[in-house]
């Protein structure tokens, strides 16, 4: 699992700040989460290729999130993309997108499917047979989702020396894979656990960004591998945490500790402050395994 | 007579191409003529004042003219912007901001005032004591106009000594600025040629992009001293120009020299190119006088 920062800051594009965006791959999907403005240079300064991108997830209708994705939909069509593109987000994105094409006297050459969101409870918005998304409901100024990524539960690998010492036949294969005991050559019931061993662990990955502290997320969450929850102040802007609906960097850790992550990587980080540390430490005096994110840097997990 | 051209591509925004924008200086006012996606940002990084702009001409809704305005428009929102400001484009453009506005469920605390333009005839739309904006339709796929800036007619200046000279009472002195003969205390009429200067020649500027080579527009921007024309192609894809309305580096030269403008400023390059000395080298079989433009030079005429 490999997560490519974009952008992390909140509120406005700047020269050295680029608004939310990041990259997801998980299991070949290369999901692309929020698109703040100038998200298409981003993605072509750090070489991601733009036909990889098949589905795009916008939590909010705030600028900072969404400014990018009508430009990136346009240049999608400069270049002859064929590819469908499946767009996730608030109800009211499509009419944005297509007011915007309809002004330009032009549409898509390839496929442009919306699936607007409207729903307060999480629910499965993708799947097939490797990845489920689902939202997450998060409480900011304006219907906002979240998202949680997860790979389903691997098949099982088969220990092939044991296999064949087992004189399983090969058209058992797929049964032993998927956890069944089989019978082998001889007519002897073979336990399954004794000749495969367990799948990979499957990952997951929340996105939680724009919200305040909402501790209803905790169930929907709980035990995924990364989490990344907005910190866009710190506990001495409580009270603008609270006027702005957004989160404190302890507050992010808080979250991350109830859910019982394994690793917190804070962002949308607020411009008045000078350097990031001090997110770091804040969330540290919470949870321990805390992560920065900042543009163009790099996680695999 | 100051031109900072913050970007001067075509189609799409890339690492180190911007698409069109560019602030024209003009007697104490700073123009913004089309906002191509990022312009916020170039405007930072040539450190322009935001409170500066008080005018954006945008000449059509294609994306890399327009797809930078809702960030700007948001950004001096949250920058706490007072001053007013004026929008002039085509008919569309307020439906499009003011869709996303409320889908953000956000709106500006300054004036956002936007005149929306339809005629297919140059009109003037702005006026004060020191500047006139005229549009000047252009022929693209979409809707479009350029924009010409012309300075006034100045007031004439005083020859202090001579105006002593000639014993004329202070109370004269405005009559003598605005060019009429007056009468001095000894009841003499005094001719202004012999007491004043003429007035600095009043500078003009003409944008002109998107279009294709459309001769009409000569009239309308006849002596300019600055024509920014647009050669989006080469005469070698003389036949992509045609088939996209847009113009060669020599269908530019063509209309310079037909309207005998000083200079001819190039610009709204295809990335197709390396370099951009073929587009001067092709305009100057034409007319002599080509400047490039290039993201973030600045003209001083």
């Amino acid at each position: 699992m490999k997560l490519t920062i974009l952008g992390c800051y909140s509120a406005t594009p700047r020269a050295l700040n680029n608004t939310t965006s990041q990259v997801l791959e998980i299991n070949n999907h290369m999901f692309l989460i929020d698109c703040g403005e100038g998200t298409q240079v981003q993605l072509r300064k750090h070489r991601i290729k733009f036909n990889r991108i098949k589905h795009i997830f916008i939590s909010h209708l705030h600028g900072d999130h969404f400014f990018g994705l009508v430009g990136l939909i346009s240049t999608f069509r400069l270049l002859t993309r064929e590819t469908d593109l499946h767009i996730y987000g608030p109800k009211g994105i499509k009419e944005v997108i297509t007011l915007q094409m309809k002004l330009a006297d032009s549409w898509t050459n390839y496929k442009l499917i919306f699936h607007e969101l409207t729903s307060n409870k999480s629910e499965l918005i993708f799947e097939d047979d490797k990845v489920e998304v689902h939202t997450i409901p998060l409480n900011h100024r304006v219907y906002t989702n979240g998202f949680l990524f997860k790979e389903k539960e691997g098949e099982r690998k088969l220990d092939i020396v044991a296999v064949e010492d087992a004189n399983i036949d090969t058209a058992y294969f797929r049964k032993l894979k998927q956890g069944f005991d089989v019978i082998n050559r001889d007519g002897v019931l073979i336990d399954n656990k004794k000749v495969t061993k367990p799948a990979k662990k499957p990952k997951s990955y929340a996105f939680c960004s724009d919200t305040m502290f909402k501790e209803d997320i905790v169930p929907i969450i709980e035990n995924v591998d990364v989490l990344y929850h907005e910190s866009t102040f710190l506990e001495k802007h409580a009270n603008l945490a609270l006027k702005t609906k957004h989160a404190t960097a302890k507050e992010a850790a808080k979250i991350a500790k109830l859910a019982n992550v394994d690793t917190l990587v804070l962002g949308h980080y607020s411009t008045r402050y000078d350097g990031l540390n001090a997110f770091k430490e804040e969330a540290q005096t919470i949870f321990d395994k805390v992560e920065l994110s900042e543009d163009g840097k790099v996680f695999n997990f």
